[in-house]
């Protein structure tokens, strides 16, 4: 699939409002595009992981200008919804994400991305964002 | 933390739109739903993972209700955006996922749940939901 330097243009339907401040219409491979359904903020949910261990680092959100990012630079790049900017993970933190392969689900509203994670993936210093265990009370066994 | 047997009153600040045909207000505990940062329709991502492998499975979208059945069930539980209904995992597949544990990530928004899965957890036949490949044109290495 080429990845076209210029912005694609129109709108996708499942779209009705891309997030404020974002590169809309946006360079992501059209056929890419077509593929994915957003939240109604225009995003898909990126779960990203340790290329090699496997271990499951952070969650994150992508528009899709932000997956193209990712996918033409090899570094992971998110949109925020609390700043409402793109973000280049490590790009002040030091903590980069170099991005080894990324993955569609079948439905198109995630990525897996396999990244060489430096230091912390969490931004309280943890290895994982996922530290906080929730009481599971109803436990069943096959 | 207790898990009220009677449903919560009162909504939360940053869910002005909870998923119709969703339970609501739902029954889970009122100090994990005050530390839910959901999409624009209510919804938390949920990573799933097999349990001892570590295997990333698939994502799935849970609101307050969902979680709560998950956590006191035992069994995956969903919201499905598209058919705007509960699903339990495996209920007409077979293809169930026994919780071993669910984490909350740093901000929120995600949760990971690691199960037992029984067969398949791609409604494709895959194992996995991530079997698409996007390509990673600009690779960069530490």
């Amino acid at each position: 699939m080429p990845v076209p330097d210029a912005p694609v243009t129109g709108a996708h339907p499942d779209q009705p409002e891309p997030p404020g401040g974002s590169q809309w219409p946006s360079r992501l491979d059209p056929e890419i595009a077509g593929r994915l359904r957003r939240t109604p903020d225009g995003l898909v949910a990126a779960v990203v992981r340790q290329h090699d261990s496997g271990e499951v680092l952070m969650m994150a959100w992508m528009d899709d200008e932000a997956l193209h990012r990712t996918l033409t630079t090899g570094r992971a790049t998110y949109w925020s919804r609390s700043r409402r900017e793109y973000w280049v993970k490590g790009a002040t933190s030091g903590h980069h994400q170099y991005v080894r392969s990324v993955a569609l689900d079948c439905d198109g509203d995630a990525v897996l991305v396999s990244v060489d994670q430096v230091g912390a993936a969490c931004h309280t210093g943890q290895r994982t964002c996922f530290f906080t265990e929730l009481p599971v009370t109803g436990q069943v066994t096959p």
